[in-house]
């Protein structure tokens, strides 16, 4: 039953939390507390390499003010991408997966869960596949352009020529990731892991990018470069990265392997008939969490419950475009209580194993590849 | 020889960079341009356990303009330091290492080089030390405070009280950094990759710790209690974090293991008898790379012929109060052209050679460590 899951997963009849309960990672009870709470495997990690590296970017000349007036001006590098990767050892042949983080929030969001679970990042390498994990340009050790805030600082441009930077308070994180209506209070059936939520909000750092990055956002670019750095990948975004994976696919169709599309903040109704045959010719994974028509408290943006109906309607264009485009609805499986941040709830190995699956039937058998 | 060498480096009289010639990394003749020249090991990586977690932070209460307007204000994260970190298989009981980066760097630094060779993180493992990289409060993936610019921007608070972010161009980068005394001119033996002087280039992320951070640096009790958490570690601190560990062991002593001090920005001359008393506790070891009298374009700073001096000082009064405090000075061994960057360099297997040997001799023996 569970080979073809895939294919029936739309009739949304398919319960298959029974049969993969034996991966469901154990809840920890008490508040996450950093190192001491890591949890330790008991196999070891064969990794064939690690290591990072910097994917695009471009030299641009600054000013003494713009550098923070210190040292003399001159050219600096902006615009770069950093990626953490993981090689397994053994895994040869298997395709590639790239784990995009939402905002606010750094790849750090693929790493150890907030209370000491092991993160996706680890469970794909010892599945077989290479992860590379991205900090998006602007954010985390990608860095940002500084120079219109030394500008500001120095009163040579106007303070609201300066972009935002977003933030979420733990009183918005709350509703809008589904945790619960109001923080403490989480939803009975929850599976983030509330007892660790103050591990979660350290994750969060500034996003400029609502305002601050040029345009196109230059990660959508260095995206499809690494993908075709790696002779192809399958692409992986989240919320607002959820559909990083699209746009990355229409820059470099042949380097996208495979989209999974993990809670996306959008699934854009703008795609032309061009471009939805270009993604038809892409194996698409949508993956949604539960409670969805929570109020989430920001009036100006759609429910997920919005977001979720919008991907269905991108699903079916795909698909009466001939291609291969489905969603992961676990409440359809019977799995209740998943939140925005599914890669971190306590049944993370569950939707793992779920997206691995769909990578082995969908992506991997269909490319000739071994796994 | 070998064995004995840091109890004879004050006399500068032994060669042993022919007797470590073996263990010089390759020098890469092309330009690095990201994943294509990454280098891959023989032999497999071998981790008990690898992932990320957080040390420290602080919970604030914020405005909706602080946190950027789109939300609702309320609490958020600050001041947390995240920590990365690779677990050997094999190496239980030798004593962790933790590296931290200097200014306007992340722990990216000590990760695979500009030109694709190991990084000191997974040689330090690949020789049986758990090793764990933090990215320094206010930067990369530990984020930053930002209420202050958002109010500058909203117009409720003067541009200048919003602290400067401080970047090195690559005009300040070559002389300071001492690859050559102009960009593309670099010294005749000089050890850095200069062919992928551009891949150092985007290591480079905003600073905001001159202005930006509370008073002490939060970076410092986190390393602290990471040493705390760690039940003892070696502190490794470089350029504008060499002072870390002098000041993190002055915090909490016993977790103190071992310092590293890779050119440090400063070793000051304020301490009083009582924390050079303390200091006389713990083995430290300061290495400084070459060419130290560069005039580095920088004359509000000292030269870092003046910081080796301020070292050498420090070093003394700590070996005058009975302590184990030694200068690992290459061009003393015949070895020439190391850079500031000593961990990036093309022999930085050889300086990690050196230190790892100083570690088992100065720390493992002492506290009676396997290794």
């Amino acid at each position: 039953m569970r080979r073809n899951q895939f294919s029936k997963v739309s009739r949304g009849s398919i319960l298959v939390g029974a049969a993969l309960a034996g991966v469901l990672g154990t809840a920890a009870g008490a508040p996450a507390q950093a190192l001491k709470d890591v949890q330790t495997s008991d196999t070891p990690l064969i990794l064939k390499a690690q290591g990072s590296f910097f994917v695009g970017g471009d030299k641009v000349e600054q000013t003494r003010t713009e550098v923070g007036d210190l040292a003399p001006g001159g050219h600096i590098a902006v615009n770069q991408m950093y990626v953490r990767y993981m090689v397994p050892q053994g895994g040869d042949g298997n395709v590639p997966v790239v784990m995009v983080h939402g905002a606010t929030l750094t790849g750090k969001s693929w790493e150890t869960t907030p209370d000491g679970r092991m993160g996706w990042d680890e469970y794909f390498v010892r599945k077989g596949h290479s992860v590379y994990v991205p900090d998006q340009v602007g954010r985390g050790r990608s860095g940002f352009n500084q120079a219109v805030f030394n500008n500001v600082r120095a009163g040579s441009t106007p303070p609201a020529s300066q972009p935002v930077w977003l933030r979420f308070s733990d009183e918005s994180v709350w509703p809008n990731f589904r945790f619960g209506l109001t923080p403490g209070q989480p939803f009975s059936d929850s599976q983030f892991p509330v007892t660790a939520v103050d591990e979660l909000a350290k994750q969060a750092v500034p996003d400029v990018s609502f305002g601050g990055l040029p345009t196109p956002n230059p990660t959508l670019k260095a995206l499809s470069d690494l993908a075709g750095q790696l002779n192809g990948a399958v692409l992986m975004g989240h919320s607002q990265s959820g559909v990083f994976p699209l746009e990355s696919a229409l820059l470099n169709p042949a380097a996208a392997k495979g989209l999974v599309l993990v809670e996306p903040g959008s699934c854009p109704a703008r795609y032309t008939p061009e471009q939805i045959a270009t993604l038809a010719k892409v194996p698409i994974l949508v993956v949604f969490g539960d409670h969805r028509d929570t109020p989430t408290g920001l009036p100006t943006l759609p429910t997920w419950q919005a977001r979720f109906e919008a991907c269905q309607a991108l699903i079916g264009r795909i698909k009466d475009a001939g291609g291969q485009a489905e969603m992961l609805n676990p409440p359809d499986r019977g799995i209740r209580g998943n939140s925005h941040m599914i890669m971190q709830d306590k049944n993370n190995l569950q939707i793992a194993d779920s997206i691995l699956q769909w990578i082995d039937e969908r992506v991997s058998k269909r490319s000739g590849a071994n796994k």
